[in-house]
């Protein structure tokens, strides 16, 4: 089906049927085989520099990176539209014709607002990004504990083929344990952190595209409203333009656009967040199962963000085992703002895999 | 009245309190005094180059360089939109959660329509560009004519204060007679042309702001939706998250969102242009003033866009006087594309100040 093939390459021949530039796939996902191609030639700079992130966060990096630069083009096209708006104003005047020169001077007003719009778009949008840097920092602060996690299974693997009956196999699995619940916490930490930043990201980056949209749409109305002031009848040589009577009629348009745009209210369909009970250590502050039973109540006042100590030896006063069926109090928390008072669940034995 | 003051240095900090920055003038032409701190800014190149032009052109030469830069930012914002969406798809991929995976490529869907919605903007901006470049070509080519007439006026007086008696001051008259004649049709040109072409290229510019901002409002309330979709309920350690139940309606949306964009038809109040009327050789068909005697209807085949020969000398064989009575026949024009045949109205005495 026509509407579903994935090329776009041709849009910039069509611009005259706007909508077939739509005929894409319904993913974008780019394949493997030609991410260098699609996705490697702007970015080389910010490519190297994100060499230096822990894989899991490196995508996330690479795109924060991008926005910066998206959110640059926009604050250049807000400027250079206000430079505009006033250059036209000043071509108006030169002209020496009354109704260029009102014209031109009020158009230039519309366009300067539409370019203050646009600049408050560009910080709509760094805001926006702000928000996946949440994400990002704890994608950062959960891969020491992936590392740890695998490297201690290695160290394992190694020693049982070497020395099976060695007695730090022991030690090693209860390292291990350990190493896995934090990890549990971790992951959950990202997964519950991931979602509700994402949501809340987007939802406020298509609701900035939407103000711009809706504010930009009253000046442009309104500045078409100004140009039909303008009469273009042709005049022969020789004849004189008769007085430009419409001053106050397109000093009024102004007045009108200026108060659409401060009656201007957000009609959006709310994206509600079902993470009102997430921590700011970033998992629920009421465990959802009633079957887990409320631990002691750790009071955790060490935040890991994306720090060595999440190695976590420190762990070792736990008094985990290495049986499935122990109880396991994992009380670290990976948050990204103050710690709070955290009371574990009970992890499941199922999740643990020694 | 707050609203009316000049100064909008400090919208950056009231984003909060978005109509704070309409504090600003009614006008926003530039005061003389401070036009080198507010325009010499960015184009110091546009303004080093500005300086070939003819001085009835700098302005909107610059104007369109200006132009220029504006639609490089909305097509490098396009470009990076893109990018971004599918690098967005790509990480929700590599998060192996299947509702941030899915979630997350839809949303890169609609934010790479977003982008190329920027793009179709970008070229639409140039197509409006291109038309206040008419303007300027013609500004280009009058004013030789001006210039023209300007040295004639000025040999004249210094011969007459030298050799008051000269025998050439009366072939200088009627030079100058036929330069005035040739530069009032040059000069209903350039105000045909300039409000012609002023009125349609920001019509043209304002109609594509509202199809950008009309279609990126249909994208962003469709991708809200598709957030809508994506449960941020926080898990606890060791929780599986609940499989991802929604694919259907996020294609549902995708599909939604495609029709309407397919539906999309500019709504826009007419600027009706009143230029219908003017020949490709800038003045009326059909002159105005029943006054005016159609006269021998000359065949206009020559183009003196831009050419140093409009100035004038071949209309040397014209029959004209310095007789302010006489009637005038100028039969060139300063079109800006293939001369038609031109009527010229007889030029009223009252123009001709010898």
């Amino acid at each position: 089906m026509s509407l579903r093939t994935p090329s776009r390459s041709n849009s910039r021949k069509e611009k005259n049927t706007p909508m077939a530039h739509l005929n894409r796939a319904l993913s974008i996902r780019s394949n493997k085989e030609k991410s260098s191609s699609s996705g490697g030639k702007r970015f080389n700079l910010s490519s190297l520099r994100g060499t230096v992130q822990p894989e899991l966060s490196k995508k996330l990096y690479k795109l924060i990176k991008s926005e910066n630069h998206l959110i640059s083009n926009y604050e250049a096209a807000g400027k250079e539209r206000i430079s505009i708006a006033s250059q036209l104003s000043d071509w108006g005047e030169a002209t020496n014709d009354e109704a260029i020169s009102e014209i031109s001077d009020k158009i230039g007003v519309l366009l300067s607002e539409l370019g203050e719009q646009e600049d408050l778009y560009a910080h709509n949008l760094d805001d926006s990004r702000a928000i996946l840097k949440t994400i990002r920092n704890t994608e950062k602060s959960v891969q020491p504990s992936r590392d740890h996690k695998a490297k201690i299974t290695d160290e394992m693997a190694k020693l049982k083929a070497k020395e099976p009956e060695s007695a730090k196999l022991v030690i090693l699995e209860q390292e291990l344990v350990r190493a896995e619940a934090e990890n549990l916490v971790a992951e959950a930490q990202l997964t519950n952190i991931t979602r509700q930043k994402m949501k809340e990201a987007y939802a406020a980056e298509f609701a900035a595209t939407i103000e711009r949209a809706e504010k930009q749409i009253i000046l442009a109305r309104h500045a078409r409203r100004v140009l039909n002031l303008l009469d273009d009848t042709p005049v022969v040589p020789g004849d004189v333009r008769p007085a430009f009577e419409h001053t106050d009629q397109v000093r009024q348009i102004l007045n009108d656009a200026e108060a659409d745009l401060q009656d201007w209210q957000p009609e959006l369909e709310d994206v509600p967040s079902m993470a009102g009970n997430l921590g700011s250590n970033a998992v629920p502050k009421e465990p959802r199962s009633p079957l887990t039973p409320r631990d002691h109540g750790l009071s955790l006042d060490e935040s890991m963000m994306g720090d060595s100590t999440t190695q976590g030896d420190h762990l070792a006063h736990s008094s985990g085992t290495a049986q499935p069926a122990s109880r396991i109090s994992s009380g670290t928390s990976v948050t990204t703002g103050t710690a709070h008072t955290y009371a574990p669940s009970e992890i499941e034995p199922a999740h643990i895999v020694v």
